[in-house]
């Protein structure tokens, strides 16, 4: 049931009806302090905050309106799946420059779409203007066994969702002054948040996981830090899009696929909704860091952006 | 419990670490791809997120970076205060111009300040590179019984906690090229979100409430217009700060104060914690809107500003 308190006078309630009026019953209980929701019992609640800031994390010449308002909320929606998480609401606090405020309604058919593809009611929100557009998606879902970073155990096997290397191809063709092809801009704009196949893989068994956002090896460096293990990476296995090469793959960031890890004899492949490949791609040992291997070789895998590195 | 997982590499996670050296036992579970939480049995989760930008809803010479984080903070926590709920647990996501970089640590003191202050954890966040320095914090608290803008009765009385007038006064001195004076500028950069006040006054059996950001009169048409009610102001009862006239101080933002409504049977100045003064300013009638009245005449209180109102 959605229940709108009405709203007082001012700009900025113009602008809130408007976003209602976009997201319909998508939008709940907007209008209020703050939003309210009923947890389930037996669930621990799930949280992540994800901002995306134009000219750091894309520039305005890559993507519409709505794919800005899709991939912002979809890399937050990324954190909840990496947590086998079910959402449960978002909040979209926004800061729209005056030269963006014609594409306010655009953005939020974005958010509302990539809401709508997880699950997720739109519970509340905050608009200020500012120079730059700035984009703030916090996210919030349950879980009854989340899915951490620091379960992975020697002897798992190490499996990745999707395919990967389209990302970094896309950029790479934006940062040459040219221009990807249009499935890999759709990755970069267009991420879908493995939001069904982190609940699918906590309920199989799955150990560890986390969300390809920097790059796969240094993302599942994070795992092997936080299990106190050694990954080892078979590259030679890497699910590539069509005519991507290992390295940059194992490199590529904004992702947004799955990396996870299972004990040899959960089959996730199996255990995951068809439709979107799941692939095992190493293995974990006692030690530490990640190894990465390809074509019976040790190689090194340089890493992918930062986007802190020039502060 | 405190219980960080370990981070892998890079420079956002160095950056992250210096805040977790800050915050200490205060932030709990950073480190995962999103934070988790205990909700309470029988209790709703609340949510709001809040944005200052700085030229926006401040200027660098006005607060320090402490300040900035305390304000940010407060502004967040003062909704879960108007909601009668209790903090859990807030995210900070910060896009950080590489001016501001060697003041991160300071905002990081004041987020942490005015969270210890409302007795809320810091569980997670993200930080980006960008122009304009930008906060978004957003908060989530529990309450059995959430005050929400909507519940406000004929006949009910109206209060409203602490002093008036003293963030209106700071912004116009600073707007006129002066320097306010120490007590208003300490109310414009450190307003303390009343969150012991709205729990008090939601178990007390208070009917609705809102935080004074905008303006009393503004707000206070938000719960009119929420309850389907009027809300009759007597503008003579306000409680001024020192020198403060009425006018002015109804139409005074950023103070983060609350405004209640109760039946009349409930004393709320007996109900609140004491240290902050409480209020009895008005009643609601039937009809609609917001009617303000000094030295026996109705007035208009000229709306405070808008912070969207030059999109």
């Amino acid at each position: 049931v959605t229940t709108h308190v009405p709203l007082g006078g001012g700009r900025e309630f113009e602008l809130v009806r408007r976003l209602l009026a976009v997201w319909g019953p998508q939008a709940t209980g907007v209008g209020d302090d703050a939003a309210t929701l009923d947890v389930p019992p037996n669930t621990q609640l799930v949280v992540s905050t994800d901002t995306s800031v134009e000219d750091v994390h894309f520039r305005r010449t890559w993507l519409t309106p709505e794919e800005i308002g899709w991939r912002a909320t979809a890399a937050a929606l990324s954190d909840l799946a990496a947590m086998g998480a079910t959402p449960l609401g978002l909040v979209w606090a926004a800061v729209i420059p005056a030269r963006w405020a014609d594409s306010l309604d655009e953005m939020a058919i974005g958010v509302g779409a990539a809401a709508r593809f997880a699950g997720c009611a739109i519970v509340g929100g905050d608009l200020s203007k500012g120079e730059s557009l700035t984009l703030t998606v916090t996210v919030f879902g349950t879980a009854e066994r989340p899915l951490r970073r620091g379960g992975a155990q020697p002897g798992d096997a190490v499996w990745v969702t999707g395919t990967l290397g389209a990302p970094a191809r896309a950029l790479a063709a934006w940062e040459h002054g040219g221009r990807p092809t249009d499935k890999d801009r759709s990755r970069f704009a267009r991420p879908m948040p493995r939001v069904a196949q982190g609940l699918a893989a906590a309920r199989a068994g799955a150990t560890a996981a986390i969300d390809v956002s920097d790059g796969l090896v240094q993302d599942v460096g994070h795992i092997a830090a936080a299990s106190g293990v050694r990954v080892v990476l078979q590259l030679d296995q890497l699910p590539l899009v069509l005519g991507a090469d290992p390295l940059p793959a194992a490199a590529s960031g904004e992702e947004y696929e799955l990396v996870l890890t299972a004990p040899p004899s959960v089959d996730l492949a199996a255990a995951l909704p068809s439709g979107v490949p799941v692939t095992r791609i190493g293995h974990v040992e006692v030690g530490g860091g990640v190894v990465t291997r390809l074509g019976g070789h040790v190689v090194e895998v340089v890493p992918g952006h930062d986007h802190f590195s020039r502060l």
